[in-house]
């Protein structure tokens, strides 16, 4: 492509809607541009870039034997009434109706659709496993669309839907799904993660998710560096700290920490390290008819508790905080001094896996500047109940064990998730089996966003200057920028020469001959980021140089002007080889 | 592609809506299947082919210097007000609101979001001209939506749009369009004819429909055989059927002709050739606070009336049919005999080009039961009015005096259109020009039924058995069909190397592994059309042979095992080289 027959749309400034970098880059770098809130036109430099996302998910796709088909935008109401999300599913669902006032919605997934289509057209066990994949604009009426691509309202996303016999061939399906996904994201070049959506293990999971590895990142990821354990922050299981409880050593003593209600507070007035003491939560569930439930979590001083995990709990699925009132009823005090020892009504406790292994810990004292220390299990308490309610740190031992978890933030471009019979119970989705009966086809669904993906690059690859892109998903990558093509006939004939032999060896190349001054020219580049730039000026050519600048390079090397070809070529078919 | 790892969803029977033969082959093929009224899935077998559309389209507007982008389906209304076409566009354009009861329309077209795009990325005359194009799902509300892809709700189209400078530069833009349109056409493999909308020659015209030709067409297409002229028949120049006039040879004189009141019957009547009758029209424009002007348009006997000529005549635009009211006093006589001689009020007269080369004719004589012959202008009438009014039929001259007049049926499946500054004046695109003055964009739009030349296709070529693929567009090129795949070592050995080799060669091959009995293979791939057939079977081998048929083939050839890859490819590829 030569820059004069290109339509390149660079900015100075990002437009004042743009809180993310990625956004900022991509408006500034003219890849796409707002036409309302969350809905964008994707203009010619974007769209390079999708297209070679939307190429790699493709090709991926069909080695795994998943077979391309196209559902509709627009989807009849009655497919959403039948698996029931016509309710569910919020004001995200587009609903509209047409000239006949009959109810249809802008597909934000295609689950029904392609139930329909299994419902009628597989008959037999012979006709499974099948995977349906398509590559299709969706709408997801977000309340607050912002951040660019990365949630967006109309979006491009890569979907797909498996159909098996039974337990062990989705779960085969799945893991197809999954090898096809850790593929991509390492063809397109970026550092990501899968990440279990419960408990962290690739094999016992039924969902993960795939994470851009991004500093920006609105998910926190618990991974362990010596090991593919990965899960949610919130999701991940949090191992006791130490793995058995010391005996006793000092005697239980009540002592005054006067207007220090907090954990940091204490251990700081008390001298002794945060990890002795322990941070006391009261829940409260209700009972009809009859007063709540009053529970008391108990977590390490630096720990913090984990919601999702503490509903989960016997008993806790519809917890809430205890009101004030209900903490001096039952513990006699207000908030601040609490703890599980003389509490004036029996409360339920429950001690974190980690507390449980404490001892000569402190605790509120159930009464005001009053706290308890040398507090023991068994002797000052009875034993506990004892869970995993609190959020892993940095530190913590790996689930899997392998080592210890690291924390980073990740950007969600992917999701595999096995739906079981879901959808296939609640639309009759039945195929007949071995032995002639009907049984329901167990599903899998396999997500890709791939415009996030754009999005989820940038926020990984970026400087001050611009997008740093990868290779295999680049606009452009190599960037030729001659200096003076309409002045010189050697650089314009060099230019064309570099032109023509990175074309011939499949590059894809643009050669920049607008006539732009080089301060313009390299800025434009950098900003859009091509990976790799050959600069051809008279002063090199003289000594037989050109100048080559890889993105993140902070200098320009020189090279012969013989092999400058062949090196650029390399470097992008060894990027492209991942 | 193995046909056991595919989808095949052929159908016995097509249902009750499939109207045309297209619509129900693609339904019996399983290339569609229909979600809502106008909606429809892609199954796997039909988007192979609606992607070798667009790889096609794609390509040459590239190689036309067109750039892709990719605008957003949901539009937010204000363009369209701004365009003015929010109130001009009527219930096809689906409106709908978000979450925030703000309106939007799901995209039929993009003009107001191109014109918008092309306003705030288009400064100066440098930028121009520029073209861009997307392949991209749109959705046009029809009230009756019937065909299958033919008049589909949900479609598919590849839609550009040029801005220039000037008119020269649209011409221009507007050229390289018609000519990548017409290699789109031909390397598709489509019978075409480029069409004129309004006067039928390429260069002057504005607007131009590419057609493929099919005797289940919509339009009539004028074109003659002899050159590239054609135009829809409402729009064909009908000429004069004779240079000039014959000096009058009869006595005018008035006949009775009882109970003839059509041409037909008089010309049967009287004995005479039908070319001597004159069929009388009589139209109304109506005058405010006056009595209407009275209009009588004169067509030889066999000719009709072309109403979109007629609305062009000076003072005609708004014309109605005359009541009868109004005939029985302008002409003192009901319809069935009336004429320009003696009118009871004066009425003004339009004679049709070939009418007024005529002479001794027969008109009606404003009496019932007579018509009046060796009637002759300015002799017995003033001379008239001369107008184009009629449509062309088959044998007419061509208006490039070129030959004559043919008429086919066609399937519109192109449109190329020069806009002029119709959204640039009403959106305000501008453009600095040379001077530094702005002026506005000069537009031309340029679109491609993707989907529906999938039905046009097949309109133009099947047969009993089902579709005929061109080559370009087929879902395979080529089937093996081993009789006995997993019976026979020796088939199933041959059937894989065959297989091996035509992959190699870069042919789009589908080897029938599933099974099945001869008799359903050949009908599943002769009801999908595939274009070549090979057979492999254990008696042909024997002797070292094969079995070749191609699509169209009433019987099959026998080939040596040897040669019939190399015969398979080079077919294919001369097909695909067009």
């Amino acid at each position: 492509m030569k820059a004069s027959r290109f339509f390149i749309g660079t900015l100075k400034e990002a437009p004042a809607d743009a809180e993310i970098v990625s956004h900022k880059l991509m408006m500034r770098a003219g890849m796409i541009r707002r036409v309302a809130g969350g809905i964008y036109d994707y203009l010619p430099i974007g769209l390079r870039s999708i297209r070679k996302v939307e190429a790699i998910v493709r090709d991926e796709m069909n080695r795994a034997g998943a077979l391309e088909l196209l559902m509709p935008a627009v989807q009849p109401a009655e497919l959403w009434q039948e698996s029931g999300r016509w309710v569910q599913y919020g004001p995200e669902l587009l609903r509209l109706k047409d000239r006949h006032e009959r109810e249809f919605v802008i597909g934000p997934t295609h689950e029904e659709v392609v139930t329909d289509i299994a419902r009628r057209e597989i008959k037999s066990y012979r006709q499974l496993p099948v995977n349906f994949y398509q590559v299709q604009t969706k709408f997801r009426d977000e309340i607050r669309p912002r951040f660019g691509v990365m949630r967006g309202r109309e979006f491009i996303m890569k979907d797909a839907y498996s159909f098996d016999k039974d337990a062990a061939g989705l779960a085969e399906s799945y893991r197809k799904m999954f090898d096809a996904y850790v593929r991509i994201f390492t063809r397109i070049g970026l550092e990501f993660r899968a990440v279990a959506a419960d408990n962290g293990s690739i094999g016992g999971s039924g969902s993960h998710e795939f994470h851009v590895i991004a500093d920006t990142g609105e998910d926190a990821i618990a991974y362990c560096p010596d090991s593919d354990y990965a899960a949610n922050v919130e999701a991940a299981d949090a191992l006791p700290l130490s793995a058995t409880r010391a005996a006793p050593a000092e005697e239980m003593k009540k002592t005054p920490t006067p207007g220090k209600a907090k954990c940091e507070a204490v251990a700081d007035y008390l001298n002794i390290p945060l990890e002795r003491t322990i941070k006391s939560i009261v829940l409260a569930t209700d009972n009809e008819g009859a007063e709540p439930t009053i529970w008391l979590l108990m977590l390490r001083g630096d720990h913090s508790l984990n919601d999702i995990k503490a509903h989960k709990q016997p008993g806790l699925a519809g917890y809430r905080f205890a009101t004030e009132q209900e903490i001096i009823e039952w513990f006699g005090t207000p908030p601040g001094y609490l703890g599980p020892v003389g509490t004036r009504k029996p409360v339920k406790v429950i001690a974190d896996r980690t507390v449980a292994n404490m001892s000569d810990f402190v605790v509120g004292s159930n009464e005001v500047d009053y706290h308890t220390t040398g507090v023991n299990w068994g002797r000052d308490l009875p034993e506990p109940v004892v869970a995993d309610i609190r959020n892993v740190v940095e530190g913590d031992p790996s689930p899997d064990g392998r080592g210890t978890l690291a924390i980073c933030r990740g950007i969600e471009v992917g999701h595999v998730f096995q739906l079981g019979t879901k959808y296939s119970d609640s639309m009759g989705a039945t195929y007949l089996d071995e032995s002639g009966k009907p049984a329901p086809m167990l599903m899998g669904c396999y997500g890709v966003g791939i415009t996030r993906i754009l999005g989820a690059a940038i926020e990984q690859n970026f400087d001050d200057k611009g997008i740093i892109w990868p290779e295999a998903i680049a606009p452009f990558e190599v960037v030729l920028c001659p200096m003076g093509y309409d002045r010189s006939d050697t650089v314009r004939e060099q230019a064309d020469k570099l032109y023509a032999q990175l074309q011939e060896a499949g590059i894809d190349v643009i050669l920049d001959d607008r006539g732009e001054r080089p301060g313009v020219m390299f800025a434009d580049w950098e900003l859009i980021g091509v990976p790799h730039r050959l600069v051809i000026g008279d002063r090199g050519l003289k000594e037989g140089k050109l100048e080559y600048q890889a993105r993140r390079d902070t200098e320009a090397t020189l090279l012969p002007v013989d092999e400058a070809a062949q090196l650029v070529i390399g470097k992008v078919r060894a990027a492209l080889a991942r």
